[in-house]
């Protein structure tokens, strides 16, 4: 696989796994199932394909020691730091102009840091033939889109148009791209057949990408070019500083992909998740016989169906369907339907300047 | 109340306070409900009776460094540590013995350590008659007897007889002692309106009852002579050992109250409880407008009534009914209704060895 690189956005910030994410540490880098980290788990299914000095984390800059620490065998010039997170546009954006700078001729696997995916060898075939379909269509932009097996309310939607022709069954144009919809649109995306889930998986040129980028997002282009003259210099660190300081905070989608001319969509089966929260990890997660499942040490009586995440021995009596959370300093205990008022306590904490628990 | 003495018991080692409550900290000793421990409550409520120098306590040697640290005002001398718990009757016989040896005159209240008492006032003033009442009768043993406010199958029951005189309209000849009742028979003792809960609460000369015990536990009787040659001896606490070592487990109330021919019950109201697990806990502590309660800085959302004691913030989202017991190395979280099943972990922990967390 020449000239292929592999960039794994490792920018968010998600809240939804408080009291285990927090500023200091947010979910990719949290070890949720087995023995791994996300973004150990996301760099370690992209390595069949992609060998580790081509393979590049862009992330927080305050994440710095947790990337040398999760990833050690990644050379620390492949480890592009933002001073400010400023959406997938910017990242992705940086991330071209350095994967250019390193080969002109590089196709780019744009990978998310936090997804599950329970397939890996469907997903490297899938990007093999996609890496094939792109070479093929060096002016395009592909991304993957996953057949859904629900109406979900959480994702975005990417509408198929035509296929691109017989070779590639599985690639078509892109007709629309969806935002998260309400239950009703899902279930009519979802009947439909016709409508895919946006995975945040992108497969392109870093040439084509940056033109792209200077065509649709001038001002981004603009900042991305004051970077790119201060490479190698000694004041990088503050001309990058400057530039995303002034930059919005775009998605690649909204920025890029809506508007630009030749978008492909390739559909995809390799039991992709985004992890949305402490629900969706118990469905993940390795189960007893009594649905109960987590990283503790269990006693239960009684008890079903319970996630319970804790260093200690948790004694579960007589309780079911809960989310158990325990930290050193927050304890959480919620209903698993209820798992997305999660992100309704980040932010009483962010109101209440409870700071020390963010 | 010239020769009156408190004895306070407190060797018992309740295990329905688990994960709280070890065999290091037994329940008496924990802050069950606002600032004080169970037994600095019961030591403080007494003290408009009788002065510390005549307050004894009697428990577990173990926990000696407890008691001095929890009741700093009384004298080390009237700390009365059994090497080995026997039950109640070796117990209030080791103190009479004390007593009786400090005050042959003395009158002996005997109270738990370990119970709730919500009107201080009522109870001290009923102890006074009650004083009265023994002084009036000094053969008699006499005990405290709870007018029941339900079927309750936790506690024994006092079945009272004929009232002794108009002068002491609450005192009565006790009729039979019944142990924890089927809920059944429970209903037709509280539909009688005979029956009174047994309080294990005593009040009688040291003389007395060092008088029944020779008479009806004439092994226990032996034992204490034995200890009582060694009291002011330097071998007394290896005699204390040898003997404890060699008597039976037995209940004041199986091993004497059952079978004396002398006993009244004075029957009281003083918001009495033997607060005797979690469920009861919740039951007594002051709540929020959610029915939550519990010593933990807590944050809700949906969630009712329940109770979460922990250093920690604690985070509840759609739960209701809840015990959430957070310790540093062991956490419960049990259904309100079921929390008398936290003997059954306590036992199963014992089983599988896991000696650490009892």
């Amino acid at each position: 696989m020449e000239h292929t690189h592999a960039v794994i956005m490792a920018g968010g910030v998600g809240s939804r796994f408080w009291p285990r994410s927090r500023k200091s540490i947010p979910k990719q880098f949290l070890r949720l199932f087995e023995k791994e980290t996300l973004i150990q788990a996301s760099v370690g299914r992209i390595t069949p394909l992609v060998p580790p000095e081509r393979i590049w984390v862009v992330a927080n800059q305050t994440h710095r020691h947790l990337l040398i620490q999760q990833l050690p065998d990644l050379p620390q010039e492949n480890l592009l730091l933002e001073p400010i997170g400023r959406n997938t546009a910017p990242c992705i954006g940086l991330a071209a102009l350095h994967v250019y700078e390193r080969d002109p001729d590089a196709i780019m696997l744009i990978l998310p840091s936090d997804h599950l995916i329970s397939n890996p060898d469907n997903f490297c075939r899938l990007l093999r033939q996609t890496i094939d379909l792109v070479r093929e269509n060096r002016q395009s932009l592909v991304t993957l889109g996953i057949q859904p097996t629900y109406p979900a309310t959480g994702y975005g939607y990417i509408q198929r148009g035509t296929q691109i022709d017989r070779q590639h069954e599985r690639a078509f144009r892109v007709r629309a791209f969806a935002e998260k919809p309400t239950l009703e649109v899902a279930r009519q995306f979802f009947q439909s057949g016709e409508f895919l889930w946006n995975s945040g998986i992108f497969i392109w040129y870093a040439e084509t990408i940056l033109n792209y980028i200077s065509e649709l997002m001038p001002d981004l282009y603009a900042g991305l070019l004051e970077i790119r003259r201060s490479i190698k210099e000694k004041d990088c660190d503050r001309v990058t500083e400057r530039v995303y300081q002034a930059l919005r905070s775009q998605s690649i989608d909204y920025g890029v992909m809506e508007s630009a001319s030749q978008v492909l969509v390739v559909e995809g089966d390799f039991g992709w998740s985004d992890v949305g929260g402490w629900e969706e990890t118990w469905k993940l997660s390795a189960k007893d016989d009594q649905g109960n499942a987590g990283t503790a040490e269990r006693i239960t009586k009684n008890s079903e169906n319970n996630l319970i995440e804790s260093d200690k021995l948790v004694v579960l009596i007589g309780v079911h369907d809960l989310v158990v959370v325990d930290t050193p300093d927050a304890l959480l205990i919620c209903n698993r339907s209820q798992s997305q008022e999660v992100k309704w306590v980040v932010e009483k904490l962010k109101h209440e300047k409870s700071e020390k628990y963010l």
